[in-house]
């Protein structure tokens, strides 16, 4: 399972293997049904038990950005913040030339086409913070940039609340060279 | 001791007890010969054993780019870097008005009295990405303006390497709200 270590698998296996038959057997059926209920949004590709997605049919939110996101769990995570009032396009993976995942294989195709529609400004590119995010989201700025959509990236810096110090060389090269201007 | 915790406290404290005397003897005279030869530099104020310090003294490094931190070894970890070329002020400190540190506990002054030379044209605040840190930048960004000096502050954000998803919310809030056009 993505996302669990192999302890953590282990744990829930042997959890699994001491329940008593009726509470697996209810574990199970709460499995096929999730799995029944949620699929992918048609328009942002999150998770959903609803289609279009509660986000992408909330009125209140802002139509003209959105936010691009390797996983729906990234989703989750900008959700929690409480602050984006845009909405959001899930690409399910990062291009990697190593494990053989090119443009084809997740959905940039689908966010053209939305752009394609003509109400997106602005497409923020919230790719992970490693080399193959960083990869993804200049590959979709060089296809969005010609069609005159504004392209922006997540900020590179030290964390809030941390200790400048501590930080690694990288991270701190990164936030002295993107500094702002007060 | 800053920096110290008291577990590494307690550990350093029996190493010196358990030392023979000649071995704590010596280790003694080297305490009092560091006391001894290393001071503050007279411009920027990190710790050194000569006056000005090696980095106000390479003609290397550009003089018009100063970056402030608060703590000489803040200015370790930005050297560990090797991407910085400009120079440092060492303020010794934050403001904090809980703990009665104020703009004069602090070396501002010293700061104004080099720009006041007039070879300066950036001040990087570097200080660290905590509240004071910020209240600190935001003091001497207030202060510097008026005089016509350009103000930057150190980027705030994803950590590189991470994940989006682990990031705290706070961060992840200010890296979106700092993103930055493609
Ligand atoms: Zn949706
Ligand atoms: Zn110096």
């Amino acid at each position: 399972m993505p996302g669990i270590g192999s302890k953590s698998a282990a744990r829930l296996a042997y959890h699994v293997l001491e329940m008593d038959k009726s509470r697996a057997e209810s574990l199970a059926q709460a499995i096929i049904e999730a799995k029944e209920k949620i699929g992918y949004c048609d328009i942002c590709f999150n998770l959903t038990d609803c289609n279009p997605c509660s986000i992408c049919k909330d009125t209140g939110r802002d139509v003209s950005i959105v936010c691009v996101m390797e996983e729906p769990r990234d989703v989750a995570a900008v959700e929690r913040t409480r602050e984006y009032r845009g909405r959001y396009h899930v690409l399910h993976g990062q291009l990697s030339p190593l494990e053989g995942v090119g443009p084809n294989d997740i959905r940039i195709k689908e966010l053209l086409t939305r752009i394609g529609e003509g109400e997106i400004q602005e497409v923020i590119m919230a790719t992970n913070p490693d080399v193959e995010g960083e990869a993804t989201a200049m590959y979709i700025a060089k296809l969005l940039k010609p069609i005159g959509i504004k392209v922006t990236r997540i900020a590179h810096g030290l964390p809030i609340g941390g200790d400048l110090e501590y930080a690694d060389e990288v991270t701190l090269s990164k936030a002295m060279e993107n500094r702002r201007e007060m």
